[in-house]
């Protein structure tokens, strides 16, 4: 393995400037081909970075030097292009979530193993500070017995056409409970509606049951007037929100909680509040670093195929859920 | 009916004293008589209103001159306390929820009408000034076509034994969503959990859907860190929070949107955030004023008994849909 | 001395009847006569409170059986009446400023003392939870050094025509500066304007200075359209943001800072926020208990004649400052 | 004049790269020559854009054929780089303080408008869209007479060893008053303290007062726990809030007041509250197009050297101020 890492990005839309400026920024690695199926996005990259070669043809990636590829297109795609990249020796980084399926999650994990290839997802959260600084509070035991999640990520838009809420911003909340707390749910019910494009659900809200009893609720939204980016951890000891809107306050452990002596009584207790201090790194930087750890090592990235399985796993039982007639009592008997 | 109203007040624990207060605060009204079945919890009210009294056999109440009888107990006695009121010929307003199933309000509502007593709810935040300023907003069109709800009721405690979430939160959220669009909702869905105390569930989301499509989510919880209470309403034209704990900015006001052209093509409009000035009025002083009113005047009073049917009626379908075998996904097979 | 003690309120206006129901919720303690100029003032006591004398005629009170006096009446008269009441045999508690000069102010505590009366200040911060939490945090010396101290109070109003906003509102602050560190200035300068009444400054900047070299800025204004309450202390080790309108983060300790190894060196430390739990109780309750246990014990209250003088002196210095136009008035001579 | 621009830039720190970046991104404009005393500085920039000329001589950037100048060196070199850039034919842009004193600013003037060059200040808050919006909302008259301004620029460092608070940061707050009033002031008092370093000051409160009797307050500050950028404005029919930290909600109209009907007679306004929305650009980038705008036509930047005269003239009367130890100073004898 040549120690100057080459990287292509096929899909030049809103990621694929991003992790490009990242794979740049990393030591002996640099991205020196681009390709996207509409011309006009390469235009300013052709004036830009003269150096940088550009594509329409994705097939001009397989057949180049590129050591490793990043997958920055639609999810529909996802399958399709990690695949050929795969067979055709290069390592691969796909943008979450990793496929439309558990099946086509499944096959490229096998390959990837088989070829000895690098498969990465694009779980940005698993490398942000602020995450991690919660999965320490958590693995610590300082919270003690996790009783639920509160996930939120609403805001106004961006609404899309290919895909629904559920598959384009609870893969970010479904990868931080995963990472957060290392098992997965068995069991999700769904409530969601569409508003606004007919059939594409732009408000939902999840639910998830794990084996120990502890739960999750995710709400993602389309159609909501403020940003929020908030995750509640709520434990028997202590209790974290995970703000990613409020940069200086990111993670407020509060040191409160209530206690069953004896059903049904309960005291409360209520104790300091922390904000711990984070050093900032962007997270996309420290993604595309592990992606070059793990060519150069062999070694699993932090956001392997694996964890792209478990969230795409999450993601089609919700996507089931929905589609089955689901439970709702009418008012009209009562 | 005389001009000077003589009230006895049901119940002494939180409610209690605080509607006492607001009814002694009315011109030409008193309350003269208070019971409870705890005598200690009477004690401190002997020594500071000696002219007041009090009682634990509620027969004493019934026996008295009081014209209206506020019953603030538990939930369980309000439907056997409100019909022995009325039985005696006193007019009556009951805590929320009126009752504890639509069969039991159908009957006091008819046993009221029948007898020509007030009966009526402490539906509180339908006499709050921010609420009512929201109901203008959504009255007159300035929203535009409503897409959505949120309602969210948070905070630590207080854990109930006698009853869930659903039956001790949610009246508020649901009396306020009846109140502002004048409409039922036709189908409930539930997604609760009993964290702490083994079969009273502690948190529950609650999905709405209204006969022309409108939605509403109503999230409440005894489990959480922080103190929230807000009302998020989406409309095709605007979007209001109402959140009940910033005092100075009550309701907030977004001239923002989206706008579907032609499936897929979404456009998003950015204007400005306006926020009203609101002359505050404790809501249970209006609340007391209205029921001292309708007993005067003979005239309904905003809190209805039929506006309590219509609550109950949604609890009680939350409730059926809490205990029937819910719709779920396992992930055992995907 | 009686266990039983009765009380005197001169002046029905904001204080009088908060201090009035404070007093009487004392275990036996109780406020039997209330004096005020305006007997429209009155009337609304005389109905609702009727075993309570009321009179237009401050002798009454001198002549009453009452053991304490609470003057509540304009800084003008304080001087005056607390005179008239120490020669008669009262205990006293005024209203902060605790008089309109230093002379008086002095004048009063020898009274009191050769009479063996309790004289008293209104300093209610100085029984803030708050702001006694803050005062631990300073005297442990957690914070280090104290570099400085900026005190902030502003609002629309109250707009008074007999005082000006320094001798309104920084009584406040500069008994808060005092209470918290146990030393006082030896300097004070002064920047201010009168914008909306003529000669009534509205807005100023105090500035002060200690022998130790600590600075503290007060900053007192009725022209803003903000209601802020803030005391920022500043030391070399911790700083921290005491905000009275934030209930539930009233103190926020912040462990950063900056450090000078050899001038011009600078090298900053960032660490955790902890925002201590405070058990709230109205500091008004413990203002008027230290004022019952002092006349029942003849110890001095926290908030002593001396204490109140401390602050007088430097209102003095302030307004002198202001008057001369002068750039600093020594404290040194007063 | 070439429509093909070419700038250099001497100094290389924080601001050098910055613009920089906004000068190559302008259509038809590009930095050719990068010069800085420190070669360690220039070393990445070799890296990543080699075909940038860098030097260390500051005599290669006048022999150049750059069209235009940025001057981004400490303040005691602006007067001599930005002469000798001038007397080479270059135009400039100098970062603020545009000088050291008045004297220096007026011989740039007179030098830049006899050569006819452009002479531009960085000024960067003229080109804030939100400055602009409240600027808007000054001279429409929407605020009515406008009594005062509160500034406040504070936060922890970055403290220096060459300059003052006064010099490093009200040059921001300063050209943000001139350029929404219009008007200077006649006389500036001053309170300082050096708390970390002997005889550097780094906290400071000017106050300003103009003509007209409008007053106008800075706080500046490099020792405080929190980031405050605010401008409140406060008129007679409105107040305006003006917070740089708060993207979503960076002006914030009041629509309340005070109203002096006959002295002493104060009645109060409470009305809504409005945020307009802001569509935002990078100031900077603003700024770059008028320096590359003036440099085509002739026609004077909006932050032109009369602009940066303006601003020294006051930072020179605040240092005179505050060495002087007096309590104000008049500018009009500067």
């Amino acid at each position: 393995m040549r120690k100057d890492l080459r990287f292509g990005v096929i899909g030049w839309g809103y990621w694929g400037p991003k992790i490009a400026r990242n794979l740049d920024g990393l030591s002996q690695a640099s991205v020196t081909m681009v390709a996207d199926l509409d011309q006009k996005r390469l235009a300013s990259l052709v004036v830009s970075q003269p150096w940088t070669k550009t594509t329409s043809d994705v097939n001009d990636v397989w057949q180049s030097d590129v050591d490793g590829v990043v997958i920055a297109a639609p999810v529909r795609t996802h399958y399709r292009l990690a695949k050929e990249a795969l067979l055709h020796g290069k390592h691969v980084l796909v943008e979450k979530p990793l496929t439309a399926s558990v099946v086509e999650a499944e096959e490229l994990i096998a390959l990837a193993q088989e070829r000895k290839l690098t498969l990465m997802v694009g779980h940005t959260f698993e490398y942000s500070p602020a995450v991690n600084e919660l999965r320490k509070l958590v693995q610590s035991g300082d919270l003690g017995r996790i009783y639920c999640v509160e996930a939120e990520r609403v805001n106004l838009g961006l609404f899309r056409s290919d895909t629904n809420v559920i598959w384009d911003l609870a893969p970010h909340d479904v990868s931080i409970l995963l990472y957060l707390f290392g098992k997965v749910p068995v069991q999700v019910k769904v409530q969601a509606h569409a508003h606004l494009q007919s059939h594409i659900c732009d408000i939902a809200h999840l639910d998830l049951e794990f084996a120990d009893e502890m739960t999750a609720h995710i709400h993602v939204s389309w159609l909501h007037p403020c940003k929020i980016r908030r995750v509640t951890v709520i434990g028997d000891a202590r209790m974290v929100v995970y703000d990613d809107t409020n940069p200086s306050e990111m993670i407020k452990v509060y040191n409160k909680g209530a206690d069953v002596h004896a059903d049904p009584v309960v005291s409360y207790r209520y104790g300091a509040i922390t904000i711990p201090h984070i050093d900032w790194i962007e997270p996309l930087r420290l993604e595309c670093e592990d992606f070059a750890h793990a060519i150069r090592t062999g070694e699993q990235p932090r956001a392997s195929g694996d964890a792209g399985l478990a969230v795409v796993r999450v993601l089609e039982a919700a996507q089931t859920a929905l589609s089955r007639q689901e439970v709702a009592t009418s008012l009209a008997g009562l």
